[in-house]
């Protein structure tokens, strides 16, 4: 009989996560019903919205409750079937499961991944997958970034960060990323060709922007919140535009968001500020996917992957997107590649 | 020979505008040369901006510099005239100008005052001049109402708010207003048709919004900020829209203006928050102007002038757009109408 271990959320974590907040779970795999797959989770994706969802503060989503397994996006292979739609060894993604080494789910609301020859399945829970379709629909929907203009992302380095920066550098923007030390920074200014960065670990976030940006900022794509944040908000042109895509500084903290310390520039600058979350384009992925599937594989667009080995490791590994301590989109890998 | 007059702002003002802020200097008109014309003011626009202008807090215009005549918006008649352009009597907008008497300007520079037979001077002041274009574009462009939904105006049943609170009606929203004091709730939720009130200077504006919105708040036309703004924002729903207008209760401080509590509702609840200016509206003036005409032929939009006598009271009226104490668009007639 299969043995799965699953995480549960045993109470709200206050601050950073400690041990107790999530227990591992072991007990033995259900047989399958009619119209069901037996899924073993080859990745598991850590995201900060993974923070956000283990809190109970104003959030897009419902909480996961207490008692509940943690919730997460991966993809996995198919182990078992008893539905004509997926045969055993199918690479599937199942959408939002859970922080578990198995998923057993109806057959007809998982997708297969699509897996081009050349592509690395780590692709898929990257540029060619959410984090993928975040970077870009928050650059070229909401930042519109237009030939000749500043655009500074904040957490440059990260995921999401390295996708948007380099979707608006093939926009013909000028691109400053802020990302904590310099091999990030270097990555940034070397391999990606952004055209500055700002080490935010050792330097002052204001004063680097003020040289690196001298004619001021026309579009931010935000990932952090708090003062990184104000630092660009308070620079922003006229006109400019502010996709918050997230605010990672603020997840481990109880009460509001403190945001911008000038709200006037909101109007005088006639600003847009826009907050979205990927699932809004979901229904657009195919324009996404189409425009940076070739970028991939030409290796025009350059993505990491930061891989964990073993579920029981997913905890300890999410600290890492808090402290920076992290090279590319950070993965578990639960099981081995099929 | 003519005597004009004008306001020279002689320091700027901290808090309210005190005696002194301002000098009304009296002196000679100067003869013209060709190409220019005289025009004597009819009317001057008193406008939340003004008193922007006199500070030197960061906007969007240069502020009026000591020692310059205090910038503004009317409409005059010419009275001389050394170009072929106009003649004596014509009806003409020389665009911002100042608190004067008499402006003497370059034919080529100024407009004529479309006048339609059945439509008052005072219109061209109000709905159909920047007032008008302010609340429809804010509305129509970036609150952009829905049937069913609910949107929610501040400053109501001022000139801006009620031409925005009535678009918003026509767009078949559910529209609810913020003003100060019964009369002017009265006339949001009778003549104006609105949906409800809140009555911000008798009532818990919190509370009023969650009986009058049960299901909370789609778009917000904000021209208040401060605490009326954060009990609206604080209710806004998933994909919710504010137009940022005018943030008056914050006009008369010094330092940054304050923002919403908690801006991790713009990201949790994918929040639009768009500054504009009427200014970069201008060139879709017509759009507005043709939507906007016939109702005001038909009097089904409705609008308000509130008429103060002589330029030497502008000074004075200004503070009633502080204290809410006028009825409409606020206007000072600086000569009788031709």
């Amino acid at each position: 009989m299969n043995m799965s271990k699953r995480w549960v959320l045993q109470r709200r974590p206050q601050g950073n996560i400690q041990p107790g907040d999530l227990a591992l779970v072991e007990e033995p795999v259900r047989d399958l019903e009619d119209g069901e797959v037996l899924i073993s989770t080859v990745y598991l994706s850590l995201d900060p919205t993974n923070r956000l969802w283990m809190s109970d503060q104003d959030q897009y989503m419902p909480p996961v409750q207490i008692g509940e397994t943690m919730r997460g996006g991966g993809i996995g292979v198919v182990q078992r079937s008893r539905s004509d739609l997926f045969k055993q060894g199918d690479v599937v993604n199942p959408g939002l499961t859970g922080w578990s080494t198995h998923t057993i789910a109806q057959a007809g609301g998982i997708s297969p991944v699509p897996v081009i020859p050349g592509v690395p399945l780590t692709a898929y829970m990257s540029v060619l997958g959410g984090t993928g379709l975040t970077g870009y629909f928050g650059m070229m929907d909401i930042c519109r970034p237009q030939p000749g203009e500043t655009v500074v992302v904040s957490a440059a380095a990260g995921a999401v960060g390295s996708i948007a920066g380099q979707m608006a550098k093939k926009a013909g923007a000028r691109v400053i990323g802020i990302a904590g030390g310099k091999a990030k920074c270097d990555w940034l200014t070397g391999e990606l060709g952004f055209d500055g960065a700002v080490d935010y670990k050792n330097e002052d976030v204001g004063a680097a922007l003020d040289r690196l940006c001298p004619n001021g900022i026309d579009a931010n794509f935000e990932n952090v919140g708090g003062e990184i944040m104000d630092a660009v908000y308070s620079r922003l042109n006229n006109f400019a535009r502010m996709a918050v895509c997230g605010l990672i500084s603020t997840y481990n903290d109880e009460g509001p968001v403190k945001g911008p310390t000038d709200f006037g520039r909101v109007l005088m600058h006639r600003l847009l500020i826009k907050g979205f979350i990927v699932i809004e384009y979901l229904p657009r992925a195919a324009e996404a996917f189409a425009a940076m599937t070739p970028m991939v594989l030409s290796g025009e667009l350059k993505w990491k992957a930061h891989v964990e080995d073993g579920l029981e490791n997913a905890v300890d590994a999410l600290g890492r997107l808090f402290s920076g301590d992290h090279d590319g989109k950070l993965l578990v890998r639960v099981s081995p590649e099929p």
